[in-house]
């Protein structure tokens, strides 16, 4: 088997973390795709492994309560993809979504060992697009026009984001090393402070990837906090 | 010492690279900050390991040479930050770029065992922003006002693409797990065909870093190829 | 009173004009803005002229039917704005609108003579939101979280005309001088072929605005037509 | 001839203008096209008015060097087309560009009276890319890489004004209701205050299009000053 020797790295990432201070005025959380179609294994079309499902339900109820309780602002962003008459799902459209449709078997696709699809995963209408009921309140903003990885491309993240005042980003949601990464480079691209809550992400692609995906992003572009951490930081903020 | 057991998907992606075509008609290569700040120990600001500059300039040199032959177009994608009278690098307006450079020492920032700096790399006029002599050539295009990570933020290379009516990116350069990472994040969700050059990418970060951007291409965005394999697979296109 | 001398153009437009050809296969019609909150005077907070509802009401009626005859998707894009807590309307972000309400009455707004307001139009909720249910049909695709005058911006609206290979783009709505004009702009700087129907466009802000933007659009972006114009050069094509 | 009757919001305008506030320290300067491929008569591909010419020189020097007194910060961002092997001008890949050179005399493109070109405006190494040289100081900023009418799209405009702090743009340059007008919509949706100095903006397109502009900007997005009210503006602010 192969393996990847993780450089040590807890000097830079420890000295960097005690000087982390988050001003919870000034922060927002973004829930990235906590919809059925990852975090419900009974009809997902793209699933995360069950135990991560859990883990990250739970962990992710905890954390958006006590945000809420801050009064921090909580905007869940989601995949709904359109299918469009004589062409098919919004997901058609990338060429690697294809491939993947088309060469490999519905067990060996994106989420090894679970059957998935990439071209009719969360079509507009279908249960894999609701909020996992127990991660959304009321209060909580909607944007629920991402098409593909990133959740700045195509929506009005941005916008809200500088309406809301935000600064600092604290990242949660499926998949660590794609949607959450390719946010994590974007916000940090825009000049947000990033931060990852690693007990409220997983991969459907690996844990592996999960793994390396935290490693990148406090290596190279922010955070990344435990739920306890993270409730730690913002009460001592 | 920390390991994680990369997660065998080599059925996953030999199929896919067995179906691999590339049309050289609608092939463009970006060679992601292929200058002497990363790729010159000498006076690097942020320097890869020598063994990694050698071995990047040697195989892009290779590949280049062989895409010119092709009439592949060829975009060179350079970082370069103004210094803002007052502010200082445009660099520091990154908050985690500023904390880098705050708390931790010059040999353990972001390159670990190696001297950087996040702010005052690649100033306009300093000699960190050439590219790479060998890699540039008369008739390659030059965007030199990339700002952060993504090679699509911030400049016009979606517009160059499409002019040239690119449907396929051979990606290479500096660092796999960041700017080449999140370029082939944009491309993919611009559905652009993704493919990363492996041995024309490095990491300063570290070389787990650089194997978790080659395992994350593969298996969630597009493909891997060898210059030797890219070599033949455009031979045989 | 102050006029403007309109240059003679004529022989430029009616050149350019006999030489368009529209494909349908390639074609899609935007219509921005073409809610309650500008169209229906019962309700509207910014109304346009009555007689101008009237008008456009009608007219898109007849080409939107036309269109989805022809299999010519129909993309209604629309302004809400969410309502933040502390804050108020999305819509207090932008300086120029603040200044709008503030130093002006009700009727002295941006549109003249009749009441309107920045700062509490078209509210998620509201009823302003509906689109004229004339004008909405099942087939249509609805775009509604446009935040600024430009349809593109924040926006899926790039994505879902790429996905449905559209090169020219019908424009109709509200208003002539902003929303369809910087979304003119917008079209032109992607290289889509650009279209609006002058029947099927108006402008709150005033008579004199409406016609020059319609001026601008055939002087220097693309090209306007009459409804019936448009139907010809469709059934012609 | 048609004219056009402006609708009398003088009041709407003066109230605006009268509590208008400029703070030179979150104000910068943005230049638009104020190159020779506009402004020098002699050598010009898309020539204003030789009177327009003088006359936006001498007040944009004026302006300039006045900003300059007060430290605020001045970026000329400028149109430049890459000549693409077979396939030529960047501005090729423009539909509407690609019509108007084929189905219009040169003397009746987009300058009416006199010649112009949109297949080899500006290309990189003409003379016409030359900022004019009384209008550029050592100490301004260029953006140089400017492909359509906005100034920000595919630009780093947009970081370049968030890592000076700007919140108040003042626009100059050709053309008024072109690349003036496009910039000023760009600006406003991303919440800037917009300034355009009527004496320093002017058309190609026709005298009549460069007052459609500036009632546009006035009206609906922002404030035209003289070059007199801005100074006087500076100086009491």
């Amino acid at each position: 088997m192969k393996t990847v020797e993780i450089l040590d790295r807890s000097g830079m990432v420890s000295a960097m973390k005690d000087q982390l201070a988050i001003d919870p005025m000034k922060t927002a959380v973004v829930g990235i795709d906590m919809h059925r179609g990852h975090l419900d294994p009974s009809i997902a079309t793209m699933p995360a492994a069950p135990e991560d499902c859990d883990r990250v339900i739970s962990h992710a109820e905890d954390v958006l309560n006590f945000a809420r309780s801050k009064n921090i602002p909580i905007i869940h962003v989601i995949l709904i993809h359109r299918d469009i008459p004589g062409f098919g799902s919004e997901g058609k459209k990338s060429p690697f979504w294809v491939a993947v449709q088309e060469y490999l078997s519905e067990e060996d696709r994106l989420s090894p060992g679970r059957k998935s699809t990439t071209t009719t995963h969360n079509l507009e209408g279908s249960p894999g697009t609701e909020i996992i009921p127990n991660l959304l309140a009321p209060t909580d903003y909607v944007i629920n026009n991402k098409k593909r990885l990133d959740c700045f491309y195509g929506t009005d993240l941005d916008i809200l984001l500088r309406t809301l005042g935000t600064e600092t980003l604290i990242l949660m949601g499926i998949n660590t090393n794609t949607c959450v990464m390719n946010t994590a480079f974007s916000a940090f691209n825009r000049d947000f402070q990033v931060i990852v809550i690693s007990d409220c992400v997983a991969s459907m692609y690996g844990e592996d990837l999960h793994r390396l995906g935290l490693e990148n992003v406090k290596r190279c572009l922010g955070y990344v906090l435990t739920a306890k951490e993270f409730k730690a930081k913002l009460s001592s903020g």
